[in-house]
């Protein structure tokens, strides 16, 4: 049986996963058959004995950059082993260069029943691989990490959490943050009062309408102070649903 | 002897710790002593004999939270022993409401020497911790984790390699993506023909200068097509030095 959402990872660093993924969430998904990962050592496709990926780059400069024939081989490798499973999954590769990863993307990939993901390590990979196999960059943010391993954990996590069955709580999911295009609202558990600070007193009315609402005000402010980018599509969305309404 | 760089990490998985940091580049530095993580359980705060650590939310909804008060005792422990260490380090919680993760983020933990990092699960933590302990709330970008355990990992790992002596090469970390306001130009190494593709005639060329017009007009045309936002932020700062030189 094939699991519902199969992805690979190409990386210098097999033994770097499952690694998080193999606990928590992700892990109780991954031994109960809800996804599946196939680690592919890219060493395994070198051509010499010292098992030498990368190369000097053209043009002079610092570092070496990862051979485009022998990543090509991987890929291939993996995409015909995979076959059909591998069809219209998309292949990934992290550099700073890419699309951010965000919640659409995240959506795309679980959406695809998973992707194949393309680790990079020192300067990065030839760009001709790039090119002549259609990948699609994909970057975890505006810094610069030693590898791609960490950008792929934080993809499949994500992913893996919103398939159905293993976050436990489809309503938890609908509340978080970006759901509703608004970041979350403040939470509060017990004990009432900690170190003279109260809990809001909506919360505790026991009246839902009253709670709902202190929930959306406090979300929309924490929005509107802390991302104008968001609040700023949030207020576009709300005042087209008035204009069609 | 304390490492130049030594950090702290709350959580409820202290088994994925070092994890990935622990091999590689952040691991050589780690096994090295350029670096230094504790890690503590959130867990040997609680005080129940079922290790509780959350709690069900006020007002209602899914999902658990996870209490101030034992947060707090883990978060306030771990100040006294490190004690002047701890000082002016920042005390981060990983969340999608938070301050997005960036360079200038990493350089702010590189340059205080360190962090406390907080990893949240379930729904989060009560809200009158972060406000108490003057937490900084730091996001790995806009999509949700189930837990703060793989922002960490990247914090660390962009922060470490920062570090004198453990990218190995200087020259390298000044040519990244970033490092002059633009993403990297492409890279290409042997062979010289792969696939029918050539490597593009400036890099062959053994011409410095060319070699270095061709990266730069590469880097700023990709910048430009991908990311309008730093091109904009770039063509100021060339606007900038025109005027005052």
């Amino acid at each position: 049986m094939t699991a519902a959402f199969a992805s690979r990872v190409l990386t210098l660093f097999p033994e770097m996963f499952p690694g998080p993924l193999g606990l928590s969430v992700a892990g109780k998904a991954l031994e109960a058959g809800l996804w599946s990962l196939e680690v592919v050592d890219i060493r395994d496709f070198a051509r010499d004995k010292h098992r030498s990926v990368d190369d000097t780059p053209f043009g002079g400069g610092p570092g070496m950059v990862m051979r485009a024939d022998i990543l090509a081989d991987a890929v291939d490798t993996v995409a015909a082993r995979n076959g059909a499973n591998d069809g219209g999954q998309p292949l990934i590769y992290f550099s700073p260069r890419g699309r951010m990863l965000d919640r659409s993307l995240v959506r795309e990939v679980r959406d695809a029943g998973g992707a194949t993901l393309i680790c990079g390590r020192f300067e990065g990979v030839d760009e001709r691989l790039l090119q002549a196999r259609s990948i699609v960059e994909v970057s975890l943010g505006d810094f610069v990490l030693s590898g791609g391993e960490i950008a792929a954990y934080a993809l499949l996590d994500a992913a893996v959490r919103l398939l159905p069955g293993v976050a436990g709580n489809e309503e938890s999911l609908a509340e978080e943050s970006f759901e509703q295009g608004l970041l979350e609202y403040p939470q509060y558990t017990r004990p009432r009062n900690w170190e003279g600070r109260e809990v809001p007193a909506a919360l505790l009315s026991g009246n839902h309408q009253e709670i709902r609402a202190w929930r959306l005000a406090e979300a929309e402010r924490i929005t509107r102070e802390r991302r104008p980018d968001l609040w700023t599509r949030y207020m576009n969305r709300v005042e087209k649903a008035k204009v069609t309404s």
